[in-house]
């Protein structure tokens, strides 16, 4: 259709709900937009010994990590332990790591991960840094891309369910995070929260939170803004016009406290609330906004001297618009919006009505034109509310039917998901007209193009991540892995490839060409650079110290072997801390270490590596420890024993290798 | 080569130990014998809506679980958690699967899992069990093929490092288990085991166990065989002739306890194990043996409650091949051998010789000839070793540097890995000559054909799974999944068709026809059979109730919404047991449970099943829980609160939904 003539416009959003929940029940497409299989066997085939031209980083949902897939092949390349305990390498299990977890209700060995967002510079991904959201324990984690690590874990407070998060500002200033379930908030003390959950519309607040980012990537909460107790869901920054605002949708301004598949679906509108956080960065630097007590964590790697520190910060710089008005608007949107997306011109601001059978294209240069003509159809909490019919620029009509998420190929055209229809939707930005549509298997919530939500796409790939997989794959009982679907969009017809299956549940994902990443990585860490204060840099200086009931074991180890690797002296009720260093430094040979009946996981040590696990044997004996990574011909001798005497036994600490 | 004349041998397995060391720098091997690439991506792509031809079952390794692949794509349909927990569903987490990690050394949250072994029917894997084993904690589990969950867990004492194993009997009367790591045994006390580590000679002892299975694939374990302090590697079950017999490579008969990488590889030959298990039963089964304690866990799923549950098992029968000639005989291998396999006939033994420069194929004929004619050239702790020229059937010449494990084709061939000179290599079981090689990249530990291990191979694809990657992918820092290639072997040259990357270190995997698997499983489960004591079969019978510090919420799931979202009356200091029952009765509709703050992981609750999460709040407050998994249209709109008061505060239970 025609951007919109305000006059003639007509409400398509009202979607009856009854028809909407009826449809839950996703009728299969019976028809694939194949592209023909020979083609797409060779278009998506890398050949052993050749690289895949995009990685895929992908979040794991409710596995807490981050994935990562190689484009076209669908191959799951590696996992990032971000968010979750990861028995496969130790972490959240080693002294060096457990910081990594700890929050103010305690050291949390889980999280729900959804929206990958990489760093960018003048809005195009740079190849940086890779940013997360903790759903459940409010967090955000910064990956670092040098070393495919987690570099750093802040800590969300005043909020619940961060979900509109981590998404990025064009030069990375700032990244997004919000209350996604709203909560009590007494600004004076944070102590009274204790109220009961029926005086939701009178007690119950959310947050917008801005986290400022530092020149080596550190995440600092610079300020929060104080919201109605709304559902807030996703966000986007601006860009080009538009790159000083801030965009969220918010679902539940009914303030529903229950039953909300009922209670939050009644208004035929929500809202996606504008920030202008270039304007209340400057209001705090100013000294606007109050300091209030908000504990909360902020978790780093310490690089030099490779371990996880915690630091506590004690308050966060809150602005409530009643008191600084100017920063935000709200503007009317149909209906329980999901995603919001900008147009890499920074000139459109696409809501993802999931009740909505329109779906509706803000204009941002009409939306400043309302905000200066003061149009506003009334206000909450301070926030104004713009003009629906001033601000919208097109409703696309036959967009799909619960339209959830939009990207861009950078040649003037989006591409939407619809969850209940199942497909992918692409349309004009020029006409505002659907000018092809693909079926997927099945429900997509969100899509990724690689560079689709910057300002320079690269339009070749688009992946459908979709939430019902069924038949799509041989069958793995009664859980099964989600599915992914790769569709060719560089041709005027989106093309199927392939159906790959991804750990977890990806909700979206970020891609990336090859090169930039490459190009920034490290392959090993240097051995001379390892401050860690237990690091072992020699065999000569391995040794093990008692210092009262815990014994320090410094260790290492080099192909095939461990020094010590013959171990007496400890006694029942000891704590063991085995402080190993991996002496290699060659890319690829990691090793690892466990021991028989350690209540933690192993370690895995990159080269040129400390990593420290903690024993405490129960019952004397003589108890073997072993590499767990087959580093060569001889790993299987790769061995040692450690003695366990009684308690108050004699047995003095003696070690050594080799005799 | 042909046969052996003895009279003729020479010994080709003494390979200067420093080449070898030499040799592990791995040089790449400059060429690929790749199929056309046109055709590769025809032969691996498994075009949208078509499905596998083979699962795919490797081990996790380091990771602890078992991870599904399809095959030929390469694709990572699934992982089952098993020894390790798993954020990513709670497993390990959840109260109803905590016991299944339980052993003797405590509650252990990860493991290293090596080999998988289907369950086999007259020596053909049947589909509905398969087997893996812990190397760290020595424990084995079955997974059950008609949920692919692990379904029993069984520690095994008198044992350290439980490498040789679970190889199966080929009607899987037995598993094998074995220690890999000898360590101090007193028999008669179990107590007196702190002994110096230089004891090792005098004091340190292995065994070889024989788990039962049962009808229900319950395992026990029904003997274990005292044998002498060596370090046992790998094991497999004979078949046809040889069917009554396991064998067990063992290395370190050096019995050094320090620098194995040196010390254990001086002996020119060690031993391979022949037992005669079925002799060995009869003998426990008519009172032979001793009872001693040996404590141990078995831990197994409950399907009529949905719960884990662990039993202590006190003791175990042990024979000392001292007291029960006739049970165990020691073939004489070179050189350190590492796997041992057997072919389809079940009349060769192949071990692979690590540090051998020929693979030595012994003859099971002659091996009985040998016993039968007490044609022994030695004996060591009451085990006779048989003559090695009395049992060698031939030595397979130019079979690689650092052979390791060897299938079969189930057309006449064998094809044996060379983790050194990285290749896998093919020779006939006729002439015993190699008839055709290809390069691995890089050095390949373990292979899987299909039934490669059975007596029924499907000899159409081999997966080589390497051990070093370096540059295969796209690099992700330091560390990087491990690597196998699909080669098809299906016509006279082997050729290579895909690199695909593992989750954590497959050590080994097995493949079956999927149509074996599929029509076995369940897709859901069914809700008027679960009797977990703690299950909610109607949103009629959901409800709170405190039990003093105890709060039990017993709550229901069904898109999209808790039973009951609201709960108030919940007390700092109180300990609040989420009871979920999701009570969906469609295939593929998990739902999630997470609560913020929460110092464990999310529940993911199949349709039918019911899971408990628990809850210690901190602080007062109003928390929000939440579905993870996405489940419909209106998924984000699946939440609820529970509000949390001061300890000693009068708020009374109060829940509800809807209001």
């Amino acid at each position: 259709m025609k951007p919109i003539d305000n006059k003639k416009r007509r409400t398509w959003w009202a979607v009856p709900f009854i028809a909407i929940i009826g449809l839950t029940l996703y009728g299969c497409p019976s028809q694939q937009n194949l592209a023909g299989s020979s083609d797409a066997a060779q278009k998506v085939y890398v050949a052993p010994g050749e690289h895949d031209e995009f990685y895929g980083m992908f979040s794991g949902g409710y596995s807490g990590q981050m994935t990562v897939y190689g484009l076209p092949s669908g191959r799951h390349l590696y996992t990032i332990p971000v968010f979750s305990q990861a028995p496969v390498s130790g972490y959240g299990y080693s002294e060096e790591t457990k910081p990594m977890l700890q929050t103010t209700h305690g050291f949390i060995p889980w999280d729900d991960a959804h929206h990958p967002e990489m760093s960018q510079t003048d809005g195009v991904p740079d190849g940086r840094w890779i940013f997360i959201n903790a759903n459940n324990t409010p967090r955000v984690a910064r990956i670092d891309f040098a070393n495919f690590q987690t570099a750093e874990i802040i800590e969300i407070p005043n909020a619940a369910g961060n979900h509109a998060s981590p998404f990025v500002t064009t030069n990375t200033e700032y990244i997004s995070a919000a209350t996604r379930f709203s909560i009590p908030m007494d600004e004076e003390t944070l102590e009274n929260q204790d109220v009961s959950i029926s005086s939701y519309a009178e007690n119950f607040k959310g947050t917008l939170s801005f986290i400022k980012v530092g020149e080596e990537g550190e995440m600092n909460i610079d300020f929060q803004i104080l919201v109605p107790g709304f559902n807030y869901d996703l966000s986007h920054a601006g860009k080009g016009p538009s790159a000083d605002w801030s965009f969220f949708t918010s679902y539940n301004t009914e303030e529903a406290h229950t039953l909300l598949e009922r209670n939050a679906s009644r208004n035929d509108k929500d809202f996606i609330a504008a920030v202008n956080w270039r304007k209340a960065a400057e209001l705090v630097a100013n000294g606007e906004g109050r300091e209030i007590p908000a504990p909360h964590y902020r978790n780093y790697m310490d690089h030099n001297e490779q371990r996880a520190k915690s630091e506590l910060v004690e308050t966060v710089t809150v602005i409530d618009p009643i008191e600084n008005p100017g920063i935000i608007y709200y503007l009317p949107t149909p209906k329980s919006p999901h995603g919001v997306d900008v147009d890499p011109s920074g000139r459109y601001i696409i809501g993802g009505g999931k009740l909505s059978s329109v779906l509706p294209v803000h204009s941002f240069e009409k939306m400043i034109e309302a905000i200066e003509n003061e149009d506003f159809e009334g206000e909450v909490d301070g926030i104004p509310v713009l003009n629906y019919d001033s601000v919208i620029h097109a409703e696309v009509e036959n967009a799909g039917i619960g339209t959830l998420h939009t990207e861009f190929d950078g040649k003037g055209y989006a591409y939407t998901t619809a969850f209940i229809s199942s497909e992918v939707v692409k349309w004009s930005l020029e006409t505002f007209e659907v000018v092809d549509r693909i079926d997927t298997y099945y429900s997509p919530g969100h899509l990724m193009i690689p560079g689709g939500d910057s300002m320079q796409p690269e339009g070749k790939y688009l992946v459908a991540l979709n939430k019902i997989t069924k038949d799509r794959y041989l069958p793995t009982g009664p859980e099964l892995f989600h599915s992914a679907q790769l569709i060719d969009i560089s041709g005027d017809k989106m093309e199927l490839l392939l159906d790959f299956p991804t750990d977890g549940e990806p909700h979206y994902a970020q891609g990336i060409a090859a090169d930039i990443v490459k190009e920034r990585q490290i392959r090993f860490y240097q051995l001379e650079e390892n401050n860690h204060p237990a690091a072992t840099k020699t065999e000569a200086d391995t040794r093990v110290e008692r210092d009262g009931n815990n014994v320090h074991v410094y260790m290492t180890t080099i192909r095939s072997h461990f020094a010590p690797d013959n171990i007496e002296g400890i006694k029942v009720g000891d704590k063991v801390y085995f402080h190993v260093t991996n002496l290699e430094q060659d890319w690829d040979v990691p090793h690892g270490f466990a021991m028989l009946g350690a209540r933690t996981a192993e370690l895995l040590i990159m080269p040129g590596e400390t990593r420290t696990l903690v024993w405490e044997p129960q019952k004397p004996g003589v108890y073997p420890f072993y590499c767990t990574d087959f580093c060569s011909a001889l790993h299987q001798e790769m061995q040692g024993y450690a003695r366990v005497s009684p308690a108050g036994s004699n047995v003095p600490i003696s070690y050594g290798t080799g005799n």
